[in-house]
C-alpha cells in the first residue's frame, strides 16, 4: 500500500471539510448564534462547534500532506479503498458539529446524521422539534447532501496532480454512481470539471427561483410559530442543497407538506432534473441535443416516471372512492407526481404522509426506491441503465435458450452490449440481494421489532404503528438507496431514532454501501488489501 | 415445432395421470363414500369425480398417439416448452374431481389448489374445515404432492423411448430443480429409475414409521370431533406423501399442530433428508459414502440448518423472556427444529403459529424461504448451490478488483468454477428478484390489501390480522418458493382465499416459475418458440 499517497489524499480531503465548515461558521455569524440576546439556545458552543472541528482537520491534514511518497500512483484496490476511507472520514468529522453544540448530542446518532447527509440519504434520527436546531447545524445539515451529491473525491480530483496510469480514474470509478463512467473517462479532468460547473450553475438557478416563489405557506397555523418568513432565502437555500444532492433532509416540520403547492411542484422537477445523468447536460451544452433523445436510458428513465405517476395517481383515485383518502384531483396528482420524483431520484422529501396510501401507490413507490436515478446523476438506488441491461440480459439468456445458435446483439445506448457488462449488472443485483437481506437479519435483532408507537401525521393524529417486517424492509431499502423515509415505523412522519444504537451503526454502513455501490467498502475491509502483493 | 410428438408425449402424460387417479378412485370404494347411510355428504359424485376425468385423460392420451410424428427428437426449446405445458395440462385436468364433488366448487380455487398440489408448494384456498372434504379429495390432494414432488416427466422419460440427441436430456434439464444435473445426466435413464426407486423406498419406509409410531393426538379435544384414529393409516400415508414431496398440504384442522412430538420429531427429520440431493443416496447405495461427506452442498445445507434453529431458538428463549411466548424448552426446539426443517425444505408443515414469533425468527424463516433445499430434491427454493456459487462468485468479482491479475481458480464440489455457471446463477438471481418485485406488483392491486380479519391460532382465539405489504412479501416468496403458508393474512392458519380470482391465477403460474425454475415458462410463452425457423 502506498500509504503515504494515501495520507496526502486523505489530508487534502480533510483540509477541503475544514475549508467548507467556514460556510456553516458564517451562517452563526449572520444568525448571531453565539449572542444569547438574540438567540436564546445560543452562546460561544455554536461558535466552537465549528471553529473546533476546522482547526483539527487543517492541523491533521496540512501534518499529512509532510511525508513524500516514493510512487506518484494508486493501484485499483487503493483507489477503492480510499473512496470508502475517505467517506468514513469526512462523517467522522462533519458529525462533530451536532455533538459540540448539542444539538445531536450522542456521537452515533450524530455520524448516522451526518453520514445520511453526505450520502444523501437524508433519513434522520431527529425526532424532536427540528426548528430547536440552530441554523448553523441545519445548514451543515443540508450542505451536507449537496457536497455528497456529486461526489466528494471526484471534486478533489479536479485539484490533485494527473498522473499517467489511471490512478485518479480508479478513484472516479469508485465513486461514480452506476455500472460505467462512460464518456467522461477520456478527458476526465476537463469533463469533471464541466460536470461540477454545471451542478453548480442548475443549484444556483434553483435557489433563485426558490426565493422568487412563493415557498413555505408561512402562515399556516401548524408551523407559523416556529417558522418565520424572514427565513425565506435560508430555506431556499437549503431546499436547493437538497434537491441537488437528491438529499431530503427538511428542515421545517412536516418535510416540505407545508410548501406553498407551486414550490412543490418546483421541487418535483428539480428533482427529475438532478436524477438525470449529467453528461447530458454536457451534451446539450455542447449542442449535441439529437444525441440526449436518442439516449435509451432517458426514454426510460422518463417512461418509469409516467407509469409511476399514473398508477400511483390511479391508485390515490381508488383510495378516495372508497374513503380512506381524501385528496382534490390536484392533490391527488401533485403527491403522486412529488413522491414519486421524491423517491425514484431517491430525494425522500414528503409533501403528504404516503404510508397511509393504497398498497398499489406504496408498492410502486417500493419499486421505484430500488431503481433510483440514472447513471452518472446525484441520485441513488440501482439505477435505470442497470435495470434496462438486466432486462436485455434476461431476455438474451431465453433467447439463447430457443435457439443455441442465437448470437446475441442486444444494443445499450449504441453499442453492442458486452457480455462482460451483463454479467457484471446480474453479479450487482445479486450482492444487492444478499446485503440487502444480511442487513435486515441484522436489523431483526433489535428489540425494537415489535414495538408500537403513535405518530403524527396529516393522515391523523396519533396514528398507530408498529415496528414489522415492512418497517425494516423498507428502512434498508432507504439505506441502501439513499431516500430517508421508508414505510411504517420508518414513514415519512417517524424517524430512525427508534433503532438501538447498533443497528444505527449497520445502518450508517449500509448507506454508504448503497452510495459506493457496494465493492469499495468491501475492498477497503478486505485484509487482502492491505497485504503486500 | 414438432407438434405430433410434443402431442405424443402430453398424451402419455395424460395416460399417466389417468392411471393415477384410479388410486383416489380406490379410496373413495374404500370410505364407501358413494353411500350415504356411511358417509353423510356421499353419492355417485364421489365415484364421477374421477371417474370421469379418467375417461376424458385415456380418451385425450389414445388419440394424441395416433398421428405419427416424422421426427423423432426434440429441440432444446421444444424439451422446455413441452415441461410448462405437462404441467398446466396435469393441473387443469388435476382440478376436476375437485369441482365434481363439490369439495372446491370453484375452478379458478381448484386449479390453484391442484398446482400448488404438483408443485409441491401445500399454499391452500381452503378456508373452511378442512375435514368435510372427502377422503379420496384429501388423497388426491396429497398425492398430488409425491406425483409433483419428483418432476412428471422424469417419470415419463423412463418410459419413453430413447433418442440419441439428448431429447431426454432436455426434458429433463428443464424438469430438474437446481443449477446442474450432474452426475445423473450420463446414463440417464438407468439413473432416472435408480432415483425413482430411491424416492419410492424412502416414502414407503416414512409410511412405515408413521404408521408404527403414535402419529396425531387423536384424544386432543379440539380435534376428536372430526378426526378418528380409525383413519391412522390414511393419516400416514397422506403425510408421507407430504413429506417425499415436501409438500405441506394439512389434512386435519391445524395442519400438524396436534400430531404428537414424537411425530413431529420424525416429519423434521423425514423433511431434511427429502430435502437432500437425492444422487448422494445413490452414492451411499454404491458404497462411495466418502463422495457424500466431502460434498459442499451438504455441508452448506447442514450448516445453514443448525445455524437458523439455533437463531430460532435463542429468539424463542428471548420471547420466553419478554413475555411474548409461552413455549417449554422443548417446546421451543421442536418448534424451530420443524419450522426450520418445514419452511427450508419448502414443505409448508407448522406445528404453532410462527406468524406470532419475533421478528429474528420470522426473519431467518424468510431467509429459509428463499433458499430451499438442495439442487436435485423434492425441494424447492433457490437452492443451496446457487447461494454457495453466488458467494463464490461475488468473493471472485472483489478479488479480481483488489488484484486485476487474479485468476479464478474458485472450485465447487472438487471441480473448477466455471465463469458461465457463475454468471448463470447471477442471472438467475436477478430474474428472480424481477419476477418477484412483478408478482408483488400486480399482487398490490387486489382489494383485500389493507382488509383486517380474525383467525384463531394456539396463539389465542381471534388474532387480528391484516392483509399488508409483509402479506404479499410472503405469499409470493412462499409460491415462488414453493412453500405454502406465509405470513400475516397468509400465516400459516390463513388461507389463500382471500385473494381475487385474478391474483390466484397469477399465483398458480408464480408456483409454476418457482417449480420449473423460471425459464421453461417463459419459452413456453415467448412467440419465438412457436416460430419456425
Amino acid at each position: 500500500m502506498n500509504y503515504k499517497l494515501l495520507g496526502r489524499i486523505l489530508g487534502k480531503i480533510m483540509i477541503l471539510e475544514g475549508i467548507l465548515m467556514i460556510a456553516p461558521l458564517i451562517v452563526t455569524f449572520i444568525y448571531q448564534e453565539f449572542n444569547k440576546n438574540v438567540y436564546p439556545n445560543g452562546g460561544i458552543k455554536n461558535i466552537l462547534a465549528f471553529a473546533i472541528p476546522i482547526v483539527v482537520l487543517f492541523s491533521f491534514g496540512i501534518a499529512l500532506q509532510f511525508p513524500k511518497p516514493s510512487r506518484r500512483s494508486l493501484y485499483q484496490k487503493e483507489g477503492f479503498a480510499l473512496v470508502a476511507m475517505v467517506w468514513i472520514v469526512m462523517t467522522l468529522f462533519g458529525a462533530l458539529p451536532f455533538v459540540i453544540n448539542g444539538d445531536i448530542p450522542n456521537y452515533i446518532n450524530a455520524c448516522f446524521e451526518t453520514m445520511s447527509g453526505f450520502t444523501t440519504t437524508g433519513a434522520s434520527i431527529i425526532d424532536y422539534d427540528i426548528t430547536s436546531l440552530a441554523h448553523s447545524s441545519l445548514f451543515w445539515r443540508s450542505f451536507t447532501h449537496w457536497i455528497g451529491g456529486m461526489g466528494i473525491l471526484v471534486f478533489v480530483l479536479i485539484f490533485i496532480p494527473e498522473s499517467k496510469d489511471g490512478s485518479a480514474m480508479h478513484l472516479l470509478r469508485a465513486e461514480s454512481p452506476g455500472p460505467q463512467v462512460g464518456k467522461i473517462v477520456s478527458k476526465m479532468r476537463a469533463t469533471a470539471r464541466i460536470l461540477y460547473l454545471i451542478y453548480f450553475g442548475m443549484t444556483a438557478l434553483l435557489t433563485i427561483i426558490l426565493i422568487c416563489i412563493p415557498l413555505i405557506d408561512y402562515g399556516n397555523p401548524a408551523i407559523s410559530e416556529v417558522v418565520s418568513s424572514k427565513n425565506k432565502v435560508f430555506h431556499a437555500f437549503l431546499m436547493a442543497f437538497g434537491c441537488a444532492g437528491t438529499g431530503g433532509f427538511g428542515f421545517i416540520p412536516g418535510s416540505i407538506q407545508y410548501f406553498t403547492p407551486v414550490a412543490q411542484y418546483v421541487v418535483a422537477i428539480a428533482l427529475f432534473m438532478f436524477g438525470i445523468n449529467f453528461t447530458l447536460y454536457y451534451l446539450i451544452l455542447i449542442g449535441k441535443i439529437k444525441d440526449v433523445f436518442r439516449s435509451e436510458e432517458v426514454k426510460t428513465y422518463f417512461a418509469i416516471i409516467v407509469a409511476a405517476v399514473g398508477l400511483i395517481f390511479l391508485s390515490l383515485q381508488l383510495g378516495n372512492l372508497i374513503d380512506t383518502l381524501d385528496y382534490s384531483t390536484e392533490e391527488a396528482f401533485r403527491h403522486s407526481l412529488l413522491q414519486v420524483a421524491s423517491l425514484l431520484t431517491t430525494a425522500g422529501f414528503s409533501s403528504t404522509d404516503f404510508d397511509v396510501w393504497p398498497m398499489l401507490a406504496k408498492m410502486v413507490l417500493v419499486i421505484c426506491m430500488f431503481m433510483g436515478g440514472m447513471a452518472g446523476s446525484t441520485a441513488g438506488g440501482i439505477k435505470t441503465s442497470r435495470f434496462v441491461m438486466a432486462i436485455k440480459g434476461s431476455y438474451i439468456n431465453i433467447r439463447k435458450l430457443i435457439n443455441p445458435r442465437y448470437v446475441p446483439k442486444a444494443k445499450f445506448e449504441g453499442k453492442l452490449l458486452e457480455e462482460k457488462t451483463m454479467n457484471d449488472v446480474f453479479a450487482f443485483f445479486t450482492m444487492y440481494a444478499f446485503i440487502f437481506i444480511i442487513v435486515m437479519l441484522i436489523l431483526s435483532f433489535d428489540p425494537v421489532n415489535g414495538t408500537t408507537f403513535y405518530i403524527t401525521s396529516d393522515a391523523g393524529a396519533n396514528r398507530e404503528v408498529t415496528h414489522g417486517f415492512f418497517t425494516n424492509f423498507s428502512a434498508v431499502a432507504s439505506c441502501m438507496s439513499n431516500i430517508g423515509p421508508g414505510f411504517e415505523a420508518v414513514g415519512p412522519y417517524a424517524s430512525f431514532n427508534g433503532f438501538s444504537y447498533f443497528s444505527k451503526i449497520v445502518l450508517t454502513f449500509t448507506m454508504l454501501i448503497g452510495r459506493l455501490e457496494i465493492l469499495p467498502v468491501f475492498i477497503l475491509f478486505s485484509p487482502r488489501t492491505w497485504k503486500k502483493i
